[in-house]
């Protein structure tokens, strides 16, 4: 217990040397990524102020990430950032909404190291560039713990037309954007040691382990569109069982239908093992969602506009649970944790 | 590192046993604090929804509380709770807003004990019940450190009508509400184990210092009345020196003015070194605003109609820093850390 003084309300509390001494830090690398914007008072209030869009509704998501257990704990500080944010951002993807802004609680062991912070802020500042966002307050304190990191991200959906988890129908197309897997592949790669795919195809899925590219693009071009949604984050298995659960039905999922990349697919030809991984493992980042297949043009465009690939991995199912099935329709079974009934 | 499936969307994805092995406790104690609300779409979806009141704007903050830093380390779950939940809603106060929902970021030690869940989610129940609000969504993961809450307190304000600390005026009087230093008092009894004020007073001082009575009421209720206010987390004369620095003035304060309790009056009695504590001792969560003398009658209705005493203690001056005056009009000068220029 420090002083009756440890509670900022804002980072911007923090402004006394004799505190936390980082009033020159937060000054110099989260005031900027305010961008001057006016919602944010220059971090210099009790809170931060958004004009909603008219006919919005808010979509407020809140993730928090521990040292050691979400990220490795020697994570590039920038790789933190972008996945910090990009795990937020994902959640508003996927219910259709446009990201506006986000608030940051960063609790960080002592001492806080200037270079460390700016290269968090800089993975902050081009995540913001790439979505649209700008850091509207929030909280920085010290602990005697792992770096926690507690992010929450608002954005912007039109009244009553969020997309949800549940609202899938019978006959549905399940389509995946992007390609599968590569994330877990990557961790494979960086937390083991494991060569999967070559040089360059190991830097490349290590690098969609680190930098989730969340679908902001995509998700609120889905709106009116997809029947349902979800961000794949704990493994597809798992997410479409989600979909699956919350709206009544079950899933078939065509595995030769799967996307996957150059590098996935060199990992899975030497060591077919690794398909458990790529449909199980999580971290992807991507959508998943229905829509019938009279909107199959209309997915399509969302998918070209958007500028994010997207394919039509299976069908929902009037049957319960999430089947996977091999060359031919033979149902896969994955083994513990692999085919699992939702 | 566990596995790749560890950053969960929301609590509710918390749902496979081996994962936390905390769904049963979600359910049961997270997910009613919800109250039903669809906003929260049962913490089933990937972010929460909520609805702008017209021509409102969104207020949003975000504070978080380290175990052993911000509270103690051995600290009653409810009053924990009560707490984090307290200095969030005092920041949506002092910008004037109405309280409307939050999201929590748990970070707890493994194992999650039932029991100690039940409590610190019994005192958020209180807190939602005292102040309008309900659980919107969140994130309960475990860490190998301390006990870490972020939270995120979202409310409304009429659009421009804000309160800031910047818009105090030459010649406005300076109000405060409740009582002042009372969480500082009951701090040293809580862990320095002091005897201040016999046992019912120093019963009540720590309760001050456990448990924080954000004045929603009254924050609302000084829009376009009050030109500037600020809550008083960091102490009287720092908040007070915010609220001048930001307005481009000092102030003046009288320290024969300030409104004690009757345990603080008699700590004070008893010790009068006490009062650098009671003016620079922080945690007390009440407002500071200012609001021309013209406008004294309409203060005393908000005051009424919210049930928050409110007291004048000092006037709003061109002569910058905040000055401490005694009985007499002296300026009184309480060592280093108590009168200081801002």
């Amino acid at each position: 217990m420090g002083d009756t003084t440890d509670v900022p309300n804002r980072m911007s509390d923090n402004d006394e040397p004799d505190r936390l001494g980082e009033f020159d830090l937060i000054a110099a690398y989260f005031r900027p990524l305010t961008e001057g914007r006016p919602e944010a008072l220059d971090l210099k209030d009790d809170a931060g102020l958004l004009t909603p869009p008219k006919g919005c509704q808010l979509v407020v998501t809140t993730d928090a990430l521990v040292a050691g257990q979400h990220f490795l704990a020697d994570a590039d500080p920038e790789c933190l950032a972008v996945k910090a944010l990009g795990v937020n951002l994902s959640d508003l993807a996927a219910m259709g909404a446009t990201p506006a802004a986000y608030t940051l609680a960063l609790a960080a062991p002592k001492p806080i190291v200037p270079g460390w912070l700016q290269t968090f802020a800089s993975g902050l500042g081009d995540m913001q560039a790439a979505h649209g966002i700008f850091l509207l307050g929030g909280d920085t304190v010290t602990t005697n713990g792992p770096l926690t990191l507690s992010i929450t991200a608002l954005g912007w959906v039109a009244a009553g037309q969020a997309l949800r988890r549940s609202g899938a129908q019978t006959g549905d197309d399940l389509y995946l954007s992007g390609s599968i897997g590569d994330a877990a592949l990557g961790l494979l790669v960086a937390r083991d040691g494991r060569t999967l795919a070559g040089v360059d195809g190991d830097a490349f899925l290590r690098d969609r382990y680190d930098r989730p590219r969340p679908r902001t693009a995509l998700g609120p071009r889905l709106v009116s569109i997809a029947t349902s949604c979800i961000d794949v984050s704990d493994g597809l298995a798992a997410d479409v069982g989600h979909i699956a659960k919350t709206s009544g039905l079950g899933a078939e999922i065509g595995v030769q239908d799967l996307p996957l990349s150059d590098a996935a697919r060199a990992a899975l030809a030497a060591d077919p093992s690794l398909l458990k991984t790529l449909v199980t493992g999580g971290d992807d980042y991507e959508l998943a969602f229905t829509a019938p297949p009279s909107s199959a043009a209309a997915v399509a465009t969302a998918a070209r506009e958007s500028g994010v690939p997207v394919t039509r991995i299976g069908t929902m199912t009037t049957e319960p649970d999430v089947r996977l099935l091999g060359p031919g329709g033979a149902m896969l079974d994955l083994g513990p944790g692999g085919y699992r009934h939702f």
